[in-house]
């Protein structure tokens, strides 16, 4: 069986250390796994398939021999190495948005346009997380009728800001727990006890550039480039999975039955329709798996061509890490 | 000056207390104070104006010679008692649900349509928190054209669920922190480091009674009998105050500064857009206040006649309390 060498970007923050897992788990066929990142993380040692390999510093030399590279770090850093992965010969799978937009870079779910990855030109998109996990939600219904437009709120987990975004939330419960002062560093507001509906940065039109990728991102994914989504996106004092609340509007009207159905039926997604009594999910339910949990799908009330539903997903796994692993899954099991 | 006999029903509540403590606040000429509960908390005090005064046991025959009665009981205490203190000759200003849909009984928000209160027969009744938030924020706008449609996705504290609601929340991050189990007895999961989308119960178009009375109420309030409001209700973590994303759809166009300067000119209503650097509130900033805080609006993606945008209010206080009293200050300076 081939074998393939596999070169994680980031390898040391929590979307970097998920993916590692994450090979392992899906027992993807790994020759040499090199773990890299800045300079500052190399040097220490993460586990893999009963080994310890030393985390490694990443430079333009780093990606020779290998087959694929993971990225899992900032949009900056993402550029900077790109041309180095390529020029290598690897297959670039980036978690960063750098190069979403970029018509030449498939950006790629794959459950929904996993065919899109083999026209790639040695780079392919991982997307955001929201959008990932909202896109896998409604992705059946759009089988049953294309999707026009969406209304999003999400309800964010504070692992969205990494590995400090989750220390933060932790220390700050610690802190009001024990009726101390509460400390922020990674949020521009204290997120435990409180919402934050403000994620990334603002952009022409009032919306965040968060926000603005459910659209953008969507349109390329669910191939609809008249996608309209006006979308809120909002922090909550959750660990790890995302919330969406969405109402699609399609062309045609679908039945909360057909919809349920489909649902059911698309790989990746679990209907919650009769989980220990009860048709919702929570964040909870579905921290530290794959699949999206999709409930609570019901007719819009303000028009015949609107289901309103929630769904959750793991932002760290189906949100970034897993998507990511899945995407060079189908690449080597073509 | 003309004092006033006011009679607490449910005194030893959140909002029973809250509704104290505003009387104090807003200088309400009170002659006599009566708090009143079940026999189980009947003989606790509470203070009032620097006097210690003791909970009675509500009966039949406690509203004798009160001028009003502010209600913060479950429905089936407001239905057992509300005859009793309409027999009594007092006005009965109740914060259950219990009278909200009967067409005799007004259903009031002072600064959207304090007038209908006037109108009484002995009975107003005070809306749903999550209601009372939303339609502050967009009164305003409906004031420019009038609001056909809304999508409301809400973030609804704790406190929503009464005394028991903030202790749940409370033990169960200082059980996270301490690392040990976490237990519940309110809420239908854990709430700590969750959400929940479903509030209240089940009816049968598959939306909760919580859900539906955005529309069902706003419709009354607003005086717009063909509102239609499609609504997600979901409890977070948060100890006090809601927040709403709401996207409004009125019958002509309305520009983001038109809507921005109608928020700032609306009685009740704080327009965020530029304070500490941000556009937006979180539900941190508006605990343990009146207004309701409304920020990041922006035009919607969807449709022409769309606008989008974030409010939050404290959920005891303009969610329930501070309402009712404003109810009862508006009836006495007529």
């Amino acid at each position: 069986m081939k074998k393939y060498n596999i070169a994680i970007l980031g390898a040391s923050g929590a979307v970097g250390q998920e993916m590692i897992k994450i090979l392992e788990e899906y027992q993807i066929p790994v020759g040499t796994l090199l773990p890299l990142a800045s300079a500052r993380s190399a040097g220490s040692v993460i586990r893999f398939n009963g080994q310890d390999i030393e985390i490694k510093e990443a430079t333009e030399d780093s990606f020779e021999g290998m087959d694929f590279v993971l990225g899992a770090v900032k949009n900056a850093m993402s550029k900077k190495f790109a041309p180095a992965i390529v020029r290598a010969g690897a297959v670039y799978i980036d978690n960063s948005s750098a190069f979403r937009m970029d018509p030449e870079v498939p950006l790629v779910v794959p459950e929904i346009n996993g065919e899109d990855a083999f026209a790639n030109k040695g780079i392919i998109a991982n997307p955001n997380c929201s959008t990932i996990i909202t896109l896998m939600a409604v992705a059946a219904i759009s089988k049953i009728s294309p999707i026009k437009a969406m209304v999003a709120c999400t309800y964010q987990a504070v692992s969205g800001a990494g590995q400090d975004g989750l220390y933060e939330l932790e220390n700050q419960m610690k802190a009001l727990a024990e009726g101390k002062a509460v400390e922020r560093k990674v949020f521009p507001h204290q997120i435990a006890n409180n919402v934050i509906p403000f994620i990334g940065s603002m952009t022409d039109n009032d919306y965040t550039d968060e926000e603005m990728k459910m659209q953008n991102e969507g349109r390329r994914i669910m191939h609809l480039p008249e996608l309209k989504v006006n979308c809120t996106c909002v922090r909550v004092p959750v660990m790890r999975s995302h919330s969406i609340a969405v109402t699609v509007y399609t062309e045609n009207p679908v039945s909360v039955d057909d919809a349920n159905k489909a649902i059911a039926a698309f790989e990746g997604c679990r209907l919650i329709d009769d989980y220990e009594g009860r048709c919702y999910p929570t964040p909870l339910d579905t921290s530290d798996q794959d699949l999206v949990w999709v409930g609570r799908v019901r007719k819009d009330l303000i028009a015949d061509n609107g289901l309103v539903l929630w769904c959750c997903g793991d932002q760290i796994r189906k949100g970034a890490a897993s998507n990511a692993v899945q995407i060079l899954k189908k690449l080597i099991e073509r």
